[in-house]
């Protein structure tokens, strides 16, 4: 499977790579257990600090692991890894070790105790910073505290999920810089 | 400019058009004054009630008329109104009206009296049901009670915003069904 050549990335510029939207898996270790999860709901909150929202539903076997851990990575998948992407979002960690069955590499962390996948474009080291949302709407707001991407390619071909089994991937770049602001080119 | 053709959506479904992570046009009016405000950090947080959750910095204009009228409209832009999207992005309601600005078209809305934006592919009226995190995260939790979306094209050609002044343009579909399980086809 393709392997990326990593470098340590801005956080507070990590918005490049979440605001577009991709499905992302978020990786998570607790007590000896870890796990991934598919997750398309979730969204920037902050430049600095880096913040970023994510609803995690209760359901699933990850749940407990971040909440107790208070950590996860969030990992940036491009298509080729759609198998993986559909099958985690499909299974359970209750019944299965998902590195082992999808065939995915763990790499440690910088400042997190959750595993990094290796075959992802970016993974993103997150702490737990506020859980006052958890139990209404399962909302975890996190702090991005260390990022790794891939240095190529310069824009990854990531999948956006629209619902009932159909996703998109991601098309061709858009330059506007010309339009903006200087200010408001952040 | 193009004109859509918009059916009734089934508000617990607009995961659709909002999870692939689109930057969106949020119109608001209170007291007599409307605006208008691109935003690109927004997730989906629950199906029903169908709950979206959106940062709106406080430095907008929006951002009092949206507050003190607890109430929205997001409007998923295709493509083709790129320059309204970022012109509005680049100014401020306080200085200009930006529906006569960018020569957008308002709409009536069924259950909100922000108006809703008739050059855009889908039209989400919103009313603000948590606003807990607003102080502190800028965060508005909205419930979509009413959606309209246009019935053609099946996929719209949406814009990412990536930071920067970059976009990415949504391309091809993915149908990956087969791989689901029946109960996950939501």
């Amino acid at each position: 499977m393709r392997k990326y050549v990593k470098s340590d990335f801005p956080i507070e510029k990590v918005r490049r790579f979440l605001e577009p939207g991709p499905v992302v898996l978020v990786s998570s270790a607790w007590q000896g257990a870890s796990n991934i999860m598919t997750l398309g709901w979730h969204t920037v909150m902050e430049f600095s600090p880096s913040l970023v929202g994510c609803v995690i539903s209760s359901a699933n076997h990850s749940f407990d692991l971040i909440r107790r851990s208070k950590q996860c990575v969030i990992n940036v998948p491009e298509v080729h890894l759609i198998d993986q992407v559909v099958g985690i979002g499909n299974s359970s960690g209750a019944e299965m070790d998902k590195f082992a069955e999808f065939k995915l590499t763990r790499a440690a962390g910088a400042m997190v105790k959750a595993p990094l996948i290796a075959e992802c474009f970016a993974n993103l080291e997150c702490k737990l910073v506020d859980a006052r949302l958890i139990q209404k709407y399962n909302y975890f707001i996190f702090e991005v505290v260390k990022a790794h991407a891939a240095r190529a390619p310069k824009y990854p071909r990531t999948v956006h999920y629209r619902g009932e089994g159909m996703f998109m991937i991601s098309g061709p770049p858009l330059n506007m810089r010309r339009k903006f602001k200087p200010e408001m080119l952040v």
